[in-house]
C-alpha cells in the first residue's frame, strides 16, 4: 500500500533533514523491570484523532492534508481502514482504539446504522487477522449527533436514553466480535449546561441505569473485556458528571457498579479537573480502579482539552511510576488520544506525533523503572511513616487506639515535627534520574 | 460595654453619613415560605475571623484595629469573648463558630492548653445562659502549629495523630458543654504537597480512623450533634483529600462513615474546586449529605480562598433555592466564613461585612422561595422530563428495559431533539425576580 | 415577512405561558441622564450569532433550526439578509455587525468572492436605505479558511498577508458603501501557538504593517469611521498578540498606531485574560482608547469564550458606570458578541437572548446613572484621596517635589494608616442600588 | 564560622547517604558558548527568602529551624549577615539580593530607620570586600507594614507617597554605597482591591511620578546601575498595575519612562498572569527590555505564588534560549526569588533548594547554547518565512506594499498554506537534546 509515506527515508525539506524521523528511546523487544517494552507500553493509535479529524477548531475549518481526502460514505470509511492497517504496521503499534462513528457513517436509522457498521467491523476483523492488530478498546459517540444536545443516558428525552442503550448494545456486540480487552464510556454530554433546567437526581440514576443495562448485556452476550468510565469535568458541557477519578468513584460505588468497571484516566482531562495526571493515577491505583490510561498532554495555560501528543517527560515518568506500582495496566494500555496541531497537516506529523509519544513513555518507563529499583522515594517514604510500624503509630494503624488511648499517651508530650520533607531533594533526584538513566 | 460603636448612630465620615448602618432585607419576624427569616436564616458569626484574625497577608503585617489591641494571652481570650457576645447582641445573630485555637491560648502541653480551653470554655457558657446566643458548631484548629507541618490525621509522624486524636476529643467534649448543634471536621493540612514523598494510601486510611474515633467517642459521650466534614481543594496544601462534595462523600462511603457526617459546604471553596456554590450544595443535597453551610465568596479570578462577605445575590439566591428544597439546614446554619478586607481595618467595617451578607441572604431567600412558589424553574423540569412519566420513559425508571428492549423500540425510529433548554429565558427570569420580588 | 414568530404572541408550551416574551427595563425612549436610553445604547446585533451560527461545538454537529435552513450558496446569503432586517425590526435594534465571510460565500478566488460579496452588498444597503438601520461596524474573517491556519497578517507566508491585506482594502470599502460607523480588527490567529517555530519581532512588525496600510487606505478613500483593535488573549492560538487592553495600548503606542485606533473592549475576553470586563473599560478609558463594546459575558469556571448573551446585572452596571464616565461610546456601541447556548436551537431563543441582554444593560444603565448622580462612589474617592488637594499632595501631583524634598518632610514623622477602605459598605451600597432604584 | 552544616559530607540519614549534598551540572568554570558558565548564571541568592523566612503561610506559624533562632533586633539582623556571607561561600554564589526590610529592622521613624540600615550596610559592605561578593540588586519593601495597606506610591494617602519616595530615595543610596549592579521596584501593593474606591488615573499618575523621581536622583547622585520594575499580575492586591512584561512596557512608555527602566522578569509571575516564562522572556527581548530574571517557578495548578525553586529542565532550557538570543542579562542575573517549601525547614534544605535551582538552570544553558549552535529552531523559523527575503514578502517588510498593489498582487491568485509548523518534530527535538547534550 501506500497510503503514507515510508516514514524511514522521509523527513522535512531543508537543513532539518539532518533529523530524519526515528525512534531514540522507544525499543520494543527491550527488556526494562523483566518485560519487554511492548509489554509494558501498550500502545493504541485512536481511530479518531488520526484517521477522522480533519482540523476544524471552533474558529476553524478543515486543514488536514490526508491521503483519503475526495472519498465520502462507506468508500471513505473502508479507505481509513486501509490505510489504517498500514499506519500501525509502519508505526509498529499493536494495538488502535475507536467510537463506533469513527469507522462507519451514520445512516437514517439505527437499523441502517448498525447495517454500515457491520461492513466495516467485519473488513477491520479480517485486517486484524492478518495483521495481529488488536482492539484496546471500543466506545460509542453518543455526543455529535444533535440528538445527544441534552445528554444521552442523561438526556430528558425518554427516546434518547432508548437510542444510547441501543447504541451501547451494538457497541459491546462489536467489543465482543472484535475481541476488545475493554469497553468504554465517555460521556461527553452527560452533564449539564445549567442547574436551572436540570433534575440532577434523576439524570444520574439515568446514567447508573444505562451503566447497570451494560453490565447485564455484558455478561449476557459473554464480553469478558474490562468496563471503563472515563472521567472528565467539562467541555463540552458545562459541567460533566464523571468530574474527575474520584467522583466517578463515588458515583459507581454509590450505584453499586464499582467491581464490575475501573477507570480510563486521561491526562489532559485530569488538568481541566485541577489535578496532576499522576494524581489522577495514584487515587485510582490506591481505590483498585486503575483501569487504562489516555496518554496525551494539556496546555496548562488553555482552558480546553487540547490532546496535544505527551511530550513532557516528567508526566510521563511520575506516570509510569504509578502504573508500575500497580502492577502494569492489566488488560488495558496506552491509547494516544492526542491529535495532531491544526497546523501539523501533513501525514508526516501524524508519524512524529506518534513517535514523540511513544519516545517519552519509553523514556519515562526506563526512569521510573530505575527510581522503583533503587527505591529513590519509596525510601524517604518509609523512613518518614516509620513511627507507624511500632508503639503508637501501630497501635493507631491495627485500631486498637481510642481518642482516649491517644489523649493518654499524648497529654504531656511535646511534639515537635523538624523532620523535612525533603521535596527539592527529591526534585533533585528526579532530575537526575531523568537525564541519567541509561 | 462599649467594645463597639454604637452602629445605629455611627457612620463612616463625610457626605457617605446619608447612608447609616441598617439592614434593609433581612427581617428576623418576617415569614417567609411558612417560617420566620431568623428560623431559616441561622446566622452563624465565625470567631476566628471576626475575633482573632488580624489582617496579615502573605506579605504584608497586621492593619486591624481591634478594641482588644494591646491584651496577650489569656487577658486577651476574655476580652474577645465579652466583645464577642456584645457583637452578637449588636448584630442580632442568634449563632457563632469556633475553632479550639481561636478562643484561647496554647500552652506547653495539651494538658496546659486544655486547662485554658476550660476557662474559656466556662467564661462562654455563662455568656450563653445569659444571652441565648447558642454555638452552630466548633472544631478543632489542627493546622496552625508547626506540629502539623506535614498533617494532622495524615502526618507521617505518629505522635501527632495522636495529639490530633486528643485535640478532636477535647473538642467533642466541649461541643457537649456548649450544646453544639454540629461538630466541623475541615483537614486544612490533611493532603498532601508532593506525591513524591506521600504513602496517599496510608494517609486516606489514617484520616478515616481519626472520623471513626471520633463518631465512637462522640457516641460514648452522648454528644447527638451533627458531625460535618468540610470539603475544599487546596491551600494550604496543595491537594487536599476532602477535594470537593463528590470526593468527600466517595471517601466517607468508601470508610463506612456516610450515615453519621455530612458536609459543611463553603461557597469559596466550591469555587477553588471548579464549581459553582449551588452545584456542591445539590451536588450534597441529592446525596442527602447537605449538612451546613459556610457563607462567604471568592473571588473569580483570583486563586486562593479570600473569603470575601456574600454580596452576589445571584449565589446567594442559587443556594437558598437548593436550602428550601432540603428542606432548610436542620441543624445546620449558615455561618459567615468571611473576613474584611485587610483594608477594612475599622470596627464599623465588620458590621457592614456582616450586614451585607445577611442582607444578601435575606434577599436570596426571599426570591427563592417565590421562584419555587411559582415554580418558575420547576415547571421548565417537569415539562423536560415528562417522557420519563410515560410509556418506554417509565419503563426505564422502573427497571423494565433493557439494552434490547430498547434496541427493539428504537430500531427504526428518528429521534430528532428540537426542544430547547430555555437557559436564555430561565435567565432572563431569574433576573426579574432578583429584582422585582416584594 | 414571515422567518421569524410573531414574537408578542408566541412563547414556549405549557405553564410558562404565563410568561410571554417581553421587554421589562427597556423603553427605547426613556430618559436617563439626558439621553434616551435609544442614544445610550448603541445595541447591535452580531450577524454571524444569529445568522449563521449553526450550533456546532468541538464536539457536536449543528443543532440549530432556523427559518433558512436548506438553502446554500448566495440563495442561503440573500435568505438571511431578508431574516435578518425582519429580526432587527421585530426586535426594535437598530444597528449590525458583520464579518465579510458571515454575509456571502467565499469564491475561488478573491475576485470572485468580492463579487459575492458586493451582490450582498448592495442588497444590503438597500434594506437598510428603506428600514433605517445602521452599520456600527464590519469586520474581515481572516481565521477561519486554511490559509490563516498560521496567522492573517502575522502568517508566515508573504502571500497570506497579501491576501489579508486585499482582504481589509475590501473590507474598508464596504465600510464606506455601507457608511459603518466603525472598522474592526479581531486577530484571532495573529499570535502563535509555540515559540519554537516564531519569529515574534517579524510577526509584531507585520501586524502593526498591516494595521498601518489600513489607516492610508482609510485616508485614501475617505472612510471617516473609528479603527478599532479588539483584544483577545487566546483562542483559537495559544497566545493572541492582542492580549487584553494594555497589551493592545502597548502595541499601538509602539508602532505609532495610538492616533488612528481605539479598543473594541468584549466582556468575555476580558474574563479568559483574568480581568473584570470593567477593567478592562476602565483601563482602555483612562487610556482614552475606550472605542466599543463587545456585549457578553463569560463563565468564570470554563476556560473557553463562551460568548453568553449578558444577564449578570453586576457586570453590566459597572460596565455602565466605565461607558458614561468615557462620555458614552461615540461612535461606538454595543454589539452583542452573543450566541444562544447549543441547546436553545429555536428562533425564539434569539429573541430571548436578545431580550435578555438589553434589558441587562437597560437596568445596568439606570442603576450607574443614579450611582453616579449621587456619587455613591465618587463621594469615597474624592474623600479617600483629599491629601492629594493641599500641601504636601498637592506639591507630589503638581511635579514640585523630589525624593529629597519628600524626605525631608516624612524623616521624623509616623504615618499610620487606619482609614477604611469601605469595601464592603461599598458593595452594600452596590446592591441597594441594583435593586432599588426606579 | 558554624552556622551552617559542611554540607560537603552531611546529608540526610538513612539510606538516602548514598545521595549525597553535589552539583551534578553546574560548573563554574566550565566554558559554554564562549563564556564560563559563572559568567552566564550570575545566581544570587534573594536574602528574604533564605535569611528572613520563617516558614508561615495563610494558615500556620513558623516552621523554619535556623541557626540564628532566639536573636531579635540588631543582633538577628548581624547574625543574619554573617549567616549569610557563610552561605554564599559554602554555596559558591557571587551574587545577592535584598529589600530594605530584610536586612534590618524598623525603628520608629524613618530616620531611625535608616540608621538601622546604615550599620547592617556597614556591615555588608566590609564582608563584600573580604568576600568578593557583590549585590545583583537591591529594593525596597513598600508592602509589608500597614502603612502601604492601600498602596505606597499608589496610596490615596499622600503622606504614605512621600514616605515611600524617602525610602526608594535611601534605597538608592544604598545601592550606591554597596555597588548595586541594578535597582528593583515591584509594587506589590501598586494596585486596587476594588474599582469601586479607587481613582485609577490618579494612581497610575503617581506611580509613574515616583519612578520619575527616582530616575532624577540616581543620575543627581551618579548611580549607573540598571533600574529595573517587575511585573506582576495580582497578590497580595486583586489587580496589581504591572500585570505582566506587555502591560509594564505600555505603562513605561506612556510616562516616558522607557529608556531609564528595563523589566526584571520573573517565572511564576509569568505563570500568575497565564504566560509561560519564556513568552514574558521573549516579550521583553523584543522590546528591548529584558533586564534581569528572577529565578523560580510556580505550580501550575495552584493560584498563588509559590516561589518554588526552579526544577522544570523544560522551563530553564527555553527561558536560557531567550537569555542567550538577548546577548545574556548583561549587568542583570538570576536571582533565585525561591523558597524551600514550609516542609523543607532544615538548613540542609536551603542548600538542595540551591543546588537544584542552579544545576537545572546549568543544565539549561548547556541544552540552549546546542539549540542555537545547531539552529534547530532558528533553521525551521528561517525556513518558514523565507518569503519574506524575497519578490512580494520583501516588498512588505521594507515598507512599499499598500493595500492596493497587494490587492492587485494576489487578486486571482489561489492561496492554499499546507506547510507544517512542525509542533511535534520541534518538542521530539527538545527532548533529545535535554537527555543527550553532554
Amino acid at each position: 500500500m501506500a497510503y503514507f509515506p515510508d516514514v524511514e527515508k522521509v523527513t522535512y525539506e531543508g537543513r532539518q533533514s539532518r533529523n530524519p524521523l526515528a525512534f531514540k528511546y522507544y525499543n520494543p523487544t527491550e527488556i526494562v523491570a523483566g518485560k519487554t517494552m511492548a509489554e509494558h507500553l501498550r500502545f493504541a493509535v485512536s481511530y479518531w484523532h488520526t484517521f477522522t479529524l480533519t482540523g476544524t477548531d471552533p474558529f476553524g475549518q478543515p486543514t488536514m492534508v490526508r491521503p483519503w481526502d475526495g472519498f465520502s460514505g462507506l468508500d471513505l470509511a473502508k479507505k481509513r481502514v486501509e490505510a489504517a492497517f498500514e499506519f500501525f504496521d509502519k508505526l509498529g503499534v499493536a494495538y488502535f482504539c475507536f467510537h463506533d462513528r469513527d469507522i462507519a457513517p451514520e445512516g437514517d436509522t439505527l437499523r441502517e446504522t448498525n447495517r454500515n457498521l457491520d461492513i466495516i467491523v467485519s473488513m477491520i476483523k479480517d485486517y486484524m487477522t492478518t495483521s495481529a492488530k488488536k482492539l484496546l478498546w471500543n466506545t460509542q459517540n453518543m455526543f455529535s449527533h444533535p440528538r445527544f444536545v441534552h445528554g444521552a443516558a442523561t438526556s430528558p428525552n425518554a427516546d434518547v436514553f432508548a437510542y444510547s442503550a441501543a447504541q451501547v448494545k451494538k457497541g459491546l456486540e462489536v467489543a465482543l466480535e472484535l475481541e476488545a480487552e475493554n469497553y468504554v464510556f465517555w460521556g461527553g454530554r452527560e452533564g449539564y449546561e445549567t442547574l436551572l433546567n436540570t433534575n440532577l437526581q434523576l439524570e444520574l440514576d439515568n446514567l447508573a441505569r444505562l451503566l447497570k443495562m451494560a453490565c447485564d448485556y455484558a455478561d449476557e452476550i459473554g464480553f469478558k473485556g474490562q468496563l471503563l468510565v472515563e472521567p472528565k469535568p467539562k467541555e463540552p458541557t458545562k459541567h460533566q458528571y464523571d468530574f474527575d477519578a474520584a467522583t466517578t468513584i463515588a458515583f459507581l460505588q454509590r450505584y453499586g457498579l464499582s467491581d464490575r468497571f475501573k477507570l480510563n484516566v486521561e491526562a489532559n482531562h485530569a488538568s481541566l479537573a485541577g489535578h496532576t495526571f499522576d494524581h489522577e493515577l495514584a487515587v485510582s491505583r490506591v481505590n483498585g480502579m486503575l483501569g487504562s490510561v489516555d496518554a496525551n498532554q494539556g496546555d496548562a495555560l488553555l482552558g480546553w482539552d487540547t490532546d496535544e501528543f505527551p511530550t513532557d517527560l516528567y508526566s510521563t515518568t511520575l506516570a509510569m511510576v504509578q502504573i508500575l506500582k500497580n502492577g502494569g495496566l492489566h488488560s488495558g494500555g496506552l491509547n494516544f488520544d492526542a491529535k495532531v496541531r491544526r497546523g501539523s497537516m501533513t501525514p508526516l506529523d501524524l508519524f512524529y506525533g506518534h513517535i514523540v509519544g511513544m519516545d517519552s513513555f519509553a523514556r519515562g518507563l526506563k526512569v521510573a523503572a530505575r527510581l522503583i529499583e533503587d527505591a529513590v522515594f519509596d525510601d524517604v517514604i518509609t523512613e518518614r511513616y516509620a513511627s507507624y510500624q511500632r508503639g503508637i503509630g501501630a497501635d493507631i494503624v491495627s485500631g486498637k487506639s481510642t481518642l482516649k488511648s491517644l489523649e493518654e499517651y499524648i497529654l504531656d508530650k511535646q511534639v515537635t515535627v523538624q523532620e523535612s520533607g525533603r521535596q527539592e531533594f527529591l526534585l533533585a533526584k528526579l532530575n537526575q534520574y531523568l537525564l541519567e538513566v541509561e
